[in-house]
């Protein structure tokens, strides 16, 4: 399955080593007029090679529109977008042809589909995820034209450093002058300098983003299994490399008695508010109109600059080391897709919530 | 959205306090004997009175087949059941009708469809989880005849009582014998005072469920948008009070390096298989042969036995005091239903993996 | 697939000699009344026994809710529903076990499923289409408070009786005061005789039902592959004996030129109308504002009250001599089903136009 | 909704003058290697300037592959493919831009969308089933190499012109021989001259293309609502122009008695076979091994080149007189499309078969 949504639905296409990577969007609304600037800031914001801490592959990531716009606007009819590959270096997995690297999809894929494309991972690679910001973009457009809503996802953890204050208390505008992508400089600081340390090792390591979604309505998500933090967790979790997900107070609440936990209402100026927000922004799988908040855990990188035993396809023992240019950490540049998912997940709301039930 | 699954698609009906809480499954393959005193144990794991720390509502929770059984065996056409509601005190909720219960679907639910069935939170009650372990009897069943899968779910923490043993080292013939439904004597017995104690203070606590899927075959589930672990998320984030999920290593393995938390592939007598099993049996999306092995994360019930602070459907400020039959913690009821859920979840996997892509 | 519809999504249940047939409605609007005595009236015009060219089994097809309805109107969450089958006489089936009747569903169940349901057809029989017309009534009773909207069918040709007039010609009170549901006295009594004489000679015979839609909003349906009349040939041919469809000039309008058959536009009172309507109110997929026609044909009934040659399971030539009750002519009963399958597309895309494209 | 199929899902994008027509295949089986060489001679009997029955449109229609495919061979990642558009004139439709075209999707696209592409017709253009073509042709060659399914379209009526003979009597490999692709040259020859006549007048004119399906095996096809004609009559409804469909004995059996249309089973060389063939191959939704049969009835062009009054998007009454290069029948080249959509709902239904329910 390579489509997701179900009002707003991207599908999805291409593999790290192949023509293009792109997708198709069917179901924007017509009449926006597409910010490409915006998109094409995004897919930077993902793009390898923005600092020392990502990977040296060197892709310009230009989005090339091919159908849904015309005279600038969007018609209603199907977006279909691509990126060009230019920067493969497809000989770097020729000793990969047939080994299955340890902790990647390599195995699974050779099992299910008998026939497969190794180079760079394939299908599998977190290329594919340029689709989802460009898309996402889109959606984040959307959201903030219609109803100002604003996503903003940052790296609140990497290995053992954690960003230890909640989203209340930061700056949103520093995320994007660290790197790391994290919205405190002295933590960043350090997050960084394990990052480097770890890619000096030729080691991975992993980490938490956390994503706040501001000004949301109430009343998008449904009951039963169209729960908005279902859905929001089924986006998060199809994200590469993505181990977690909670939302609200989440795993770190469960320790605490119903009555220091429950939100309670009040009237604020004419609105029904809750005073405290442990909830997250959700209540029953519908917004409640208060932030929507939550943490995705995310693995070390399972590709080492290191020797690694492993087997070959005939189930020979072999021993593999990594050529190619690869992230010692993937939060950094998981931070945009993070987003994009969020975005495009309350989208899908939107349009749904649009539908008189 | 109240139907759940690609293949094997239950949709679910019913409230509280309604007429019947029931299901229609369809896809379920032709020719099986359904095992209705399994069904009605899975039922009775679930039905509220079990104990002192469950509510004593009393239901006998029979389920009545309506269709798609003949001659004791199921004919692939739907199987619709349903099982009647006896035992409402549907007065109990009348102070209800018009006040919004913190942390409870109330106010969404009347802000999204206007008129609601406030009795016993009507369609937002656990209640409907009926159906859902019903289908997950089935669902079972099929796993267990078909590839030997067995799906344990167990409560490996409440409040800050924590299980600290992996799996691997429980005894699962346990878990039935404890209230609380922990494989550990003497945690679950320090989990048990623990409820007792929230429960004399009117109060609730939440805790974790612990999930294993034992015999999955390789090759269950799909890349991209369709991950095996993104639909168990999707699957247990709709349970109620659910508020995160993790899986493999999780959230606690973020602070480990790739080189220890990577698997290496070994050939063990002919089978490609891994040393360790940090991804939790699953890999690119796709399950690998291993154990499956998850974490659902449960928030404190926000149904307190004490007064609490709220506004009316007006916007008045008024207190609100429970009546009515609470459960002070909602884990020992909800682990048939984690079970229930994983088990559809995987059922739709190994039904989906029939088709030849 | 037992589901039909994307946003009024009406999943049923149940078999010809089953305990019950019925159905879930997901997606229907909150806060409506629904008009009982309606779906009841609905129910009478599908009813087995109505006149001397019906089946004589009797059923009272009285409609039980089970969920969805609260103080009399609905809250949003699924509508399920039932009828209770009463008046079965299996044993009139038991010669048919194993041996399959020529044009009917038999062979391929038996084939596919393995274990089937011999019982009246299982699930196989028009028995099934109750739940339609339960789900039909709510959509129609939707429609006409929302838009006006009214949907009307009739028998416009039984065998080669054929009713010669647009139904601009046409009076629909009378339709429903004859059995054949044919608005033309004279004409619906010469298919009354011929179904008479059809009916004595223990054959059958097929027809054609004309429908209506009138006050279908412009806008409605959609480009490529869902265009209304798509949705409608789906609907119409998911019909038992449902052979043929076709919609504005359809099949007989080929032979015209262009010349002749293109609605010209015209401003009528501010309103852009076409001058004539060959179209049948769907251009390019979506609904233009003129009334909606269309045509269905059904074959002649497969039962025949007269010995035929067959083969039983075991591939033996043998004699089939159906039993059982059973109609001539399947139009009459099957007039309502056709409103009704009318009325739940219509819904859909009423309901599917909310969302801003 | 731009996506057709369940498991072999197509989604189509591009406008008839934007920079490209394309799709994504999502569940093309793995390893299969596409024949390209199939592919584009399977475009080419859909492109324009094949004869002096076409438009003179000039489009090499080149296939370019984007993903999917690697070492020649399918991956099972998603399908990517496009055709650049290099001979539109788009000046040509200068003069339409707020002019609404008589039984052209122009006024319910600009109502539905507000912005549109009047551009050659934007998406409701036919250029569109160059995607659809291209899927259709990887879904006959998938179907052939599985099942040695053939799928044989062929005008069979334009205008009064109708080729009177059931195909058992035709020889299929004349259809390609002619240009209105009607496989009896006599018929065929009569065809052809009255759609010169039309053109030299400006006008246009409708017909029928019969499609037969052999191979295809029995049990193929669902119960109630996905019945495998009610997917056929989907899938040609959703082709440009198309008023009709039938199936079998379709609209003209229905003056016959039941005793004369009941296909009588018999065991042929061990296999349950029917006698006749009436029920065109599908019995209850199911297929049963026989030829599958079925018609579609399109409309005669909406295009003409005369003179039409119309009105323009502000209502006011005006005069239209098409440019561009347009079809005087569109049945020629309907033909491959046709065969196409029959490929992909057949491909879906073997697909759908191998879930074993």
């Amino acid at each position: 399955m390579n489509t997701f949504g179900q009002y707003f639905r991207l599908t999805t296409f291409g593999e790290s080593h192949g023509a293009a990577i792109g997708g198709v969007i069917d179901g924007c609304p017509a009449g926006l007029t597409p910010d490409t600037d915006f998109v094409q800031r995004e897919l930077n914001r993902r793009r390898p090679g923005q600092s020392d801490i990502t990977t040296s592959r060197q892709e310009a990531d230009q989005v090339e529109w091919l159908s849904g716009i015309y005279d600038g606007k969007t018609t209603g009819s199907p977006i279909a977008f691509m990126v060009r590959n230019t920067n493969q270096h497809s000989t770097d997995y020729d000793n990969l042809k047939n080994v299955f690297r340890p902790s990647h999809a390599d195995y699974v894929y050779a099992l299910k589909y008998g026939h497969r494309d190794h180079r760079g991972g394939g299908r599998s690679s977190a290329r594919e995820t340029i689709s989802r910001v460009v898309a996402g973009a889109i959606a984040k457009q959307i959201l903030r034209e219609q109803h100002d809503v604003s996503i903003t996802a940052y790296t609140s953890q990497v290995g053992d450093i954690v960003l230890d204050k909640p989203y209340t208390a930061l700056d949103f505008k520093l995320i994007e002058e660290t790197p790391v992508r994290c919205p405190d400089r002295s933590v960043a600081e350090k997050m960084h300098r394990l990052i480097r340390e770890v890619q000096a090792e030729g080691d991975t390591v992993g980490g938490v983003i956390t994503c706040v979604c501001q000004g949301v309505p109430a009343g998008w998500g449904n009951p039963v299994f169209g729960k908005l933090h279902a859905m929001l967790a089924a986006a998060m979790m199809g994200i590469n490399a993505a181990k977690g997900f909670d939302y609200g107070m989440g795993f770190e609440g469960i320790a605490r008695r119903g009555s220091e936990m429950n939100d309670i209402f009040e009237n604020r100026d004419g609105q029904i508010r809750t005073r405290t927000n442990y909830s997250g922004g959700i209540q029953g799988g519908i917004s409640n109109g208060e932030d929507i908040y939550f943490r995705v855990a995310f693995k070390p990188v399972a590709t080492l600059l290191r020797e690694q035993p492993t087997v070959d396809s005939d189930g020979n023992a072999t021993v593999l080391k990594a050529r190619g240019r690869h992230d010692p950490c993937v939060l950094p540049r998981a931070v945009p897709v993070v987003e994009a998912m969020a975005a495009m997940t309350l989208l899908d709301c939107m349009l749904a919530a649009q539908v008189k039930i």
